[in-house]
């Protein structure tokens, strides 16, 4: 089945004749397009793509004939009344977690009244969630790519280089096997891992401390993400008790993934361990997110997560325990969601791991 | 003048008692904090920074206390009520040309019926375009070293090589320096190069062809953006005379670069050149665009161009004519709008300059 006939049923659903899809991944997910300057209609009978000047060409190769091309005179919506059906009332989805209130008042602008414009958002990212056999091939392969990366910037020891040396290492290391990383990667020793998103420091990574490691390559699109904190040594008993703390929620979190359960439920599932250590209030964030040509996307395992699982889906579980001007600890995996139980694709090991 | 202090010209004007400012890049550019999340509100007596729990310790060191600080419990927005004075009505602007329709109706939802909403999109992007000295000097450190990486990555030869391959030396000299590239680097030789936004192919690139070079850094925050046109061997005719026509114009263009004129008017300075010589439809993108924390910012210099340049505006100039299907010919110089006349930026040469 076609992309675009895979949102035929949410348009169903919410009652569109037609859904507007503007934002540039969403485009691309749809048509393969990977310029800037992309929108698609999609209808049961309606498959327009509209570019400008500038990506004629790149948009005839890369989303070929099941589209129908436009060209937009400047802004990209001034094709539209062109690409929709003129002779009938047309309730037309649209993107409102992203079109901006400018943007939706030029839309009425320039759209006949029989336009109706109902709030859409979302209706795409919901299916682009679930991903194709194709799709968990490339994330796959972008996560193989990060453990080899890990594995080689480790292989190099840890203890007396900085964390910004760390992770421009990390960052080096994809590019120089083709890939990007998927976000600028983290490094924080001892205290600093405190800070759940910490930007690599000048500071030299002490001997004792842990080190929280978060990183994710892009490969052809695809999306990688991946945590481990490291031991530079022996640790104290708080610092040991709190990495198994957090393994165990892991582990606990990994074995609630399977389709059914909502984002929630899945959450609550790695939440129950570490709420019951007493740990609660020091674990700040959701237990993971969905992972594909967006580093960060549908669907969401946290407090907020109202979608159910669903086979398809990939998702990171990375519970973290932060001990403000202490430490901190996260691990963190990439799973696929499957009926037959989850496929963990970040390949490096959990036992806690001593680098020097 | 705090940059809060130079908001309030703008807020008088607009008829606003205060300003919410969401936008990440016009966050750093107000309060100086790096993170993700983050807003200000910015009134004739009001300094309100929030973010939260992730960012709460960077927000210290970096926002300072220039701002009274507030930690959002989940959302940012939901710690406005706080910031915003209860006891009188308010007309406060928000950034209608980035907050989306559903955000929109999120803050309708959480503030009082005396605050009233008002589109004040652009009104930061407006004071931001204007740089202080020590913008500039960062605009320039970024514009030397992605020169010097030019000359590196040219002094290797061009003929045999793929388009990727330059791109990616381009890349990782940028980075090997201790910058970014604050686009991914454009390589495109012969027919690509009429492809205004064309991507690096794996295509060597050949003898007696065009090739442009569009790259740009980005060094403590603060990006560059040069392209040249260099020919790899003898050039036909049409070539040459392509390459000199945009040559003219951008001379033409920089001379209409000082403090007075629209982009409008600096636009037609350059086009008319190209329109004079029949290749009008040829030249189909803007002249040239801000560049400051973001590489491509306000003012434009295009036939949209309303606003009038100022002293302290950072643009580039950048006509191109594009022949589908034979080649394609841009030649681009950052440039500090003056009084006393435009200071270039760019420093390599302008004439056809032969690189095998």
């Amino acid at each position: 089945m076609s992309r675009a006939d895979r949102l035929l049923d949410a348009l169903a659903e919410r009652e569109l004749d037609a859904l507007l899809v503007t934002e540039a991944v969403n485009v691309r997910w749809l048509t393969g397009f990977t310029g800037t300057a992309g929108l698609a209609v999609v209808g049961s009978e309606l498959r327009g793509f509209v570019t400008d000047f500038r990506y004629v060409e790149r948009a005839a190769a890369e989303v070929g004939d099941s589209f129908d091309h436009h060209r937009a005179p400047r802004e990209l919506v001034e094709a539209l009344p062109d690409v929709l059906p003129a002779d009938r009332p047309l309730r037309l989805g649209f993107d409102d977690a992203h079109v901006s209130v400018r943007a939706h008042a030029r839309l009425r602008e320039l759209l006949d009244d029989r336009v109706e414009l109902v709030a859409a958002g979302g209706a795409v990212e919901c299916e682009r969630a679930v991903k194709e056999p194709g799709e968990v091939r490339r994330i796959a392969a972008a996560a193989q790519l990060a453990d080899e990366v890990a594995r080689a910037v480790l292989g190099r020891g840890l203890v007396g280089r900085t964390e910004h040396d760390v992770a421009r290492s990390l960052d080096a290391e994809m590019r120089a096997r083709g890939a990007e990383p998927s976000f600028t990667p983290i490094v924080a020793a001892g205290a600093h891992g405190a800070q759940p998103h910490a930007e690599p420091r000048m500071a030299t990574i002490p001997r004792g401390a842990l080190v929280v490691l978060d990183w994710g390559a892009e490969l052809e699109g695809y999306c990688s993400d991946c945590t481990r904190t490291l031991a530079t040594g022996e640790l104290d008993e708080e610092a040991t008790a709190t990495y198994e703390l957090v393994r165990r929620a892991q582990l606990a979190g990994l074995e609630a993934v399977r389709p059914g359960p909502t984002g929630r439920e899945v959450d609550a599932a790695a939440r129950g361990v570490i709420d019951a250590a007493g740990r609660g209030e020091h674990f700040g964030h959701g237990l993971g997110h969905g992972v594909g040509l967006e580093v960060h996307e549908e669907p969401r395992l946290s407090k907020r997560g109202d979608d159910a699982l669903r086979d398809g889906h990939v998702v990171t579980v990375e519970p973290g325990v932060y001990l403000p001007g202490r430490l901190g600890v996260r691990i963190e995996d990439l799973v696929v969601v499957r009926e037959a139980g989850p496929r963990v694709l970040s390949s490096l090991p959990k036992d806690l791991t001593r680098v020097d």
